[in-house]
């Protein structure tokens, strides 16, 4: 059984999962599909993950068999378990509980070789809404506190299966970056009466300078206070604190944008690795006027050296500036795409 | 000029310095040395790097001419600036100061190819008392509020130059993990009025499962929430604030320690790649209750992937009760070596 331990000075939960050991890539690179390789993920191998619990499938497709556009299955090496109590207990000084979540993988389609930039807007919609799909559905499970989706593309960012795909963790406890994100957005919000992610969108499409594209529901930017180099967000424009709850009706609109963001990555970068991963209000307090979600995209570019880790004060060698200016000339505005 | 840019959710400072991109390597590999290679920091060529600002030096010798056996420079493509003054200032809703602070590199050897866990026990005793003596000379500056002292061993831990050196950068502001840390352990005190680092040592002493090492003055351990396999902590038994006002007569034991633990990984690992870093109390803050400096060593066996960055939640597959314990049996305890 997994296990959650508490870091006793910083409050930081970590999983020690030590059956993620026995992944067959788990300390190396990501699986390359050849002529004569295997990927448990394409078409015709669905007896090689667990069974499926959400799928967009042709009429009258049987589940666990060919048929389906996108598939959503369980971790077959999963960080956290779905069954049993939490049974927190102490240790001593120390405090832990079991490991219990849920840990799924979003096969977001049937070619092994698309990625999110080269699949079609309708179906990078439906990606997203599979996302909006399993959050609802996990949060329903009193133990969650927090559903986290994310996606590692390439070897760089710590993708161990080639086939495109994201994963979602629902935990037990609110993850400790959300936690700071969310009390940092109250105590601006007690201060201003304003949410600050509002105001940083004000100010961005006043200066332009940090903006990469725009369409009508959604900017994507490189954020002033950039970790690395190339980060880029993607926000609605108007308050909203949950992604789940956001109506259907956007979807199409956040796909456009999050698409022309990946497009211009890949084509400035040269296909770099990335990671994304969404943002959003805690299941508990879903609506509220402090925190606004979004996706946060970081391109692996360097390496995160011990100075950064240790310190948790990251050193950037491109302003953000210049990021998202050269990201806007790359391709034409998405209005005139 | 570098700039200190101030996140406005999470009031987490970086350093955007465009001009660290320049550095040969920037991006990329550390530079091997090769017959015809060429290495800025091996001994003749000495006029490739700024000035040394100290240096162990063989009678006689002139500075920046061979004869040194430990030299410390300036770093040629710093992340911050020495010269100048902080102007703090807004813009619009974001905060922002100049890049002010040193950034220095101890050459620790001559030896191309030494490690710090080659090198002789009282030339790694000289090593440390140099972080040391640049700490207690930097902290003279008022401008720094914190010097951070970290080195990054191998490729994957972002080392860019292969010679053995460490780094050390002065800020002026806290580092948020730092701050972190403090806020924990002086909450941890004012409950307790105990220092949750000297519990941490009594329960580890009294369980054994996670100690690494042990001699007179210092523990090696795996610590209970490890963040990544085989992370391990050197940190001294009885209850100090700061290590550069640790006596000087502590410095042999903390070599043999630290050089013991950076064997064990070594031989148990197959020479990782890591980073390590010292965590100590502020300048302004530096003799306390509450805080207890120790070094974090990293070995870099595990990309962290997108979850892991965006969450601040680890999953760590190997458990430091098994790290500990390999470590152990990799070499005879100090006390029989």
């Amino acid at each position: 059984m997994p296990e959650l331990r508490k870091d006793p000075i910083m409050g930081r939960w970590v999983i020690i999962s030590t059956e993620r050991a026995e992944r067959p890539s788990g300390f190396g690179a990501p699986e390359k599909k050849t002529k004569e390789g295997f990927c448990p993920l394409c078409p015709g191998n669905e007896d090689k993950t667990p069974p499926e619990v959400f799928a967009y499938r042709s009429h009258g497709s049987q589940p666990d068999t060919p048929g389906w556009s996108l598939r959503v299955v369980p971790n077959k090496f999963p960080a956290l378990r779905v069954e049993g109590d939490l049974d927190r207990r102490g240790e001593g000084i120390y405090d832990k509980m079991n490991g219990v979540g849920a840990h799924e993988v979003i096969v977001e389609c049937e070619d092994h070789n698309d990625t999110p930039a080269s699949i079609s807007l309708s179906h990078f919609e439906k990606v997203l809404l599979t996302y909006r799909e399993r959050i609802n559905e996990l949060c329903k499970d009193t133990r969650f506190k927090y559903v986290s989706v994310f996606r590692n593309h390439g070897e760089a960012a710590g993708a161990s299966l080639a086939h495109p795909h994201s994963q979602l963790i629902a935990l037990p406890v609110v993850p400790k970056r959300l936690t700071e994100e969310l009390k940092g957005a109250r105590e601006y919000f007690n201060y201003k009466e304003r949410c600050v992610y509002c105001d940083i969108i004000r100010q961005e499409r006043e200066q332009k300078v940090r903006i990469i594209g725009e369409n009508k529901d959604f900017l994507s930017l490189a954020p002033f206070a950039s970790r690395s180099p190339f980060e880029s967000w993607v926000i609605p424009r108007q308050h909203r604190s949950s992604f789940e709850d956001t109506p259907e009706s956007y979807y199409a609109s956040l796909a456009e944008i999050f698409s022309d963001v990946l497009k211009r990555l890949n084509m400035s970068l040269g296909d770099p690795s990335y990671n994304f991963i969404l943002h959003t209000s805690p299941g508990h307090e879903r609506t509220n006027d402090y925190y606004h979600w979004h996706f946060e995209i970081i391109p692996r570019l360097t390496k995160v050296a011990g100075f950064e880790w240790g310190s948790g004060f990251y050193i950037n060698p491109t302003s953000p500036e210049d990021a998202a200016e050269l990201l806007r000339e790359t391709l034409p505005p998405i209005t005139e795409q």
